[in-house]
């Protein structure tokens, strides 16, 4: 088999929790755990991602009410720790035609927007003065998101800025599982180290908390996901067929992913000859090669996605809301 | 009668047309009028407007398909004579989520957008690079639209600014059937004689194209239009059915307002008493003292405006993709 | 001046109140009122309109979150007595693509469907059968809406059917001020007395609750207001021009339509000369006669109309979810 | 390696190319292919369809403006042969929620809808009746889709359904590449062979003709594509290498589904393992028993669908459009 160039391969995600390896991860409700971590200048330039503070926050499904209500309990608790300021501008990012990008552009929607009203003399007691901006993308507009937004935020002068957009991962089992609150800064549409687009304290001169959620996979990440799920599943049957348990459930009943199964190097190469020999890495940077000269390295998005990006827009503005104007939190609806 | 101060009170229009009255009005096809004005200093001063150079075209209904395709070529030749630069922002105003408002927001949306093409070398002829925005209003967005216009432009650096703008008419008649194109700047959702707010030449440095349409008109210009069309009728009727004609017609079957009738002084105060003595802008602020504090000077709009408004902005659009892009005019759809 | 011919005059209003004079009104609130009547076969016929029991809850501006809970409290009180039967086919009348028109599919939109559940077995306790049709407008679709609706009413085999419009009122002062509950069923776009279009319990079979609210005024019942408020204003600054508070307030800052105030023949004829002299219905039938000619005869909408639709389909939704299914309204949000 | 029991697979698919092997497949123009097929009685059993003759267009990207035009005019040509009737119903199938589903619905409302023009007299000649319905889906609307669409049929009485629906495709590289058109009828949301569900000349007493165009592909058939890319890649390597051209281009830039190579049996199993001697229709099955107890047997769409569904449903609508109103094909724009 031809030889593989890792060199020129980089799967794009934008999660830190898909970049590095991350100790602490703590349960803090059922079924949701957040990781807190500090990514220093040295292994920021490592995995090509900017150094700062990420809060991760994973979840399962929020179309069920109850898990809904105790996400948003602990994002509020999460996000409170970065906001630092009375004056916010709240960016949403992202194309508003292209169905995964309009998180971002949905979410500031449906913030509660006041600044205009200090011309009448200063806020109400439990409010801070908001502001919102949805720059659009490049290919939209023509403009230069970066020059744009640099320009709105010197226009208005606010104390913090939140950015909000739909991210990228590498894994099929994070897509609009995961929240990552960042104070890195962040780089429209962009890769990292550029310092002419980034929007960031040292850039802005003000913080730069950057709310993102992935909406979209590549294709490539859905079908090494397959591959190494493939082994996961052989090696957990092969183990369970062994127990008492497999005379009374079906092998294809269980989710084996919730198993502790190791999957054997033998079994790898027995079942996937050449490919088995690969690491993860190395088959993602293959089957890179393998669709992109045919044009398929799509991203790739559930079908449902429609709903569950109203339902985190939703989740992600009711939760700012609340944190921006204590007072409305008071009221109910 | 009590006294009627028309100092304080003045009926929004931003058609040029119904602030000063033009002499030349040239009908250059059969129902569609062109008035070319220029308002200088002092007249400018007078009507509370910008000096600048003002084109008025006057229609009937696009929705007619016909008289869309006259008005899409009579527009072409106007709107040319305006334009001077290879690098235009195309600025569409207006809130996005009010319907008579949404003009701009969906003109520029059918704008094709080529500035980003740039940076891959330079534009194809018969292409000039483009770019748009739409600010959305400082009561959805919280920012000053006209600082944040301000800051766009001076970012993007274009040659020239078009703004695409639903306005307000004095009058009925004019309502989705006039376009008026000016070189005078723009004062976004304000008055006039602001320089802070001003968008124009003298603040911004390149030329600043004003393109609008009037979708609104005040309940107190339909109720004063009303009354004056109720007079013309009345002296309309009493001369008809002196003539041959009305044997064969029935007097209710006539337009009106397309005959010439003299509305004679003695009848006005015969049917409408002490108001048919007042002027009509006295009979304007009289009704505006009678409905402001009621909270009922509303705004109105006709009931099938989402389609006319569609209609014009594809063709606001359509014209200005051909005169910026002249390549694109030669393939067809 | 010439005969007014009444006979071929007719306003459209689609509400009882406008149409027949109402004796008892409640104040349930402040600034609430109800008025439940019974209107029989006798002066159905006298009013043009179909006999049933007619519920009309009358309240102001429903922006102002304390106003919106209470409205709602009232509506869910009132609305409940309608409501008869376990299965329920909610069809949101109207134009999809006309913003006054929305009223209906916005508020169906909003529905929790939960027939198609019954599949897997029964529903929950405290959940009803609920499905939702959305038939759109003859001119739209090709397709006759009443057909449609029995249509589908007799393929669903509802035990009630509810209808959801937005209503023509003859008054600025009712204009999405007014939610009106009747058992008469609805003849989709069209007169009364034809028993082919009409969807109601004699034609269907089981009861078919409408509910509405008035989003339309025509231009002619905005003049006639207007001339009739001209008169109110005349005669309460008459008046008040001789009392103590006139030296404390100026009569332009009062609501004049709140004072208790009569007008004066004599006035209204000096005022408004054989205008004055003619009843409020005579002024519509000649305004009426001014307008149509000349194709003005426009139905108007307050210009925030988007933004207050929105509102008040949130408003009967989330009401008719609380009704429907019980459950729904023990668990927030 | 487990056993992979092939009785309870089917990955699902729309398009009669893929589930029967077409002899006679003609390049009509460059890059556009059309088969046109009988499925008899015996031959729709075996896969699962229903009879009929089903016309396939294959061709690539639309979003080029002279490629759409040449799949316009086969498409014409095409669609044209199926066409019998005067009085057409136009049904768009889908939830109008879910990207990928919008199809059916955005292209009925394109269609320029006459029949109720009818009630003023027969219809001006070169048109012919048109009445469009969008039935939602079950989630959506609680109606049993199928039971609706009979009742509509029934009301509208048409002399033929025209419905369109976004189809699932096995295959990525016929995602939004494919227009499917057949008289065998519909059966809305469910398999094959239930006479309950089946909206067909049988069922309904009309020619019932369905235009599919596939936008969703399951991640199985991403997963197996790719499997099946990388082998066809790595015999092509193997054999380009030794070629000449191999010292001019490199092999990584060459779209090697556009070369014929084989796939030799030995490499297969060398470079895939167990994963390598299966049949293609074996891996699809394993990685569904992969994925699917999970939860991530999900249908995935290529990123930029929203755009590509407009055009599509633009170019069936307008085709459409010009073959049910052949005197509008005349007129331009």
């Amino acid at each position: 088999m031809r030889q593989i160039d890792l060199k020129n391969f980089k799967i794009r995600t934008d999660l830190i929790a898909e970049a590095v390896t991350i100790q602490e991860r703590k349960e803090v409700e059922p079924g949701i755990f957040v990781s807190e971590f500090l990514l220093d200048e040295t292994n920021a330039k490592k995995v090509f991602k900017k150094p700062g503070n990420y809060t991760t926050i994973e979840f399962e499904d929020v179309s069920d009410t109850d898990n809904y209500s105790k996400v948003k309990k602990i994002l509020k608790i999460y996000l409170q720790k970065f906001l630092k300021g009375k004056k916010t501008l709240l960016v949403g990012l992202g194309n508003q035609k292209s169905t995964p990008d309009i998180l971002g552009p949905k979410t500031v929607e449906e913030i509660v927007v006041t600044s205009y009203l200090e011309e009448f003399g200063p806020l109400e007691e439990g409010f801070s003065s908001t502001a919102i901006f949805k720059p659009g993308v490049t290919g939209e507009t023509g403009l230069e998101t970066s020059s744009v937004l640099k320009n709105i935020i010197a226009s208005f002068q606010p104390e913090q800025v939140i950015v909000i957009d739909a991210l990228a991962s590498k894994s099929l089992e994070r897509v609009c599982k995961t929240i990552q609150i960042a104070d890195s800064g962040i780089e429209p549409g962009s890769g990292v180290g550029n310092k002419r687009t980034e929007i960031s304290f040292e850039t802005v001169g003000v913080p730069v908390l950057a709310i993102g959620i992935p909406t979209v996979v590549d294709a490539v990440s859905v079908v090494a996901d397959t591959i190494g799920y493939l082994m996961k599943q052989y090696s957990f049957q092969k183990k369970f067929l062994h127990t008492k348990k497999s005379r009374l459930v079906r092998a294809s009943q269980i989710n084996y992913l919730k198993e502790d199964v190791e999957v054997e190097k033998e079994d790898k190469e027995r079942v996937l000859g050449m490919l088995g020999s690969l690491e993860e890495e190395e088959i993602k940077a293959l089957f890179s090669e393998v669709l992109t000269p045919i044009g398929y390295n799509l991203m790739v998005t559930p079908k449902e996605i429609d709903f569950t990006i109203q339902k985190l827009a939703h989740l992600l503005a009711s939760t700012l809301n609340e944190l921006l104007h204590p007072k409305l939190g008071e009221t109910k609806e």
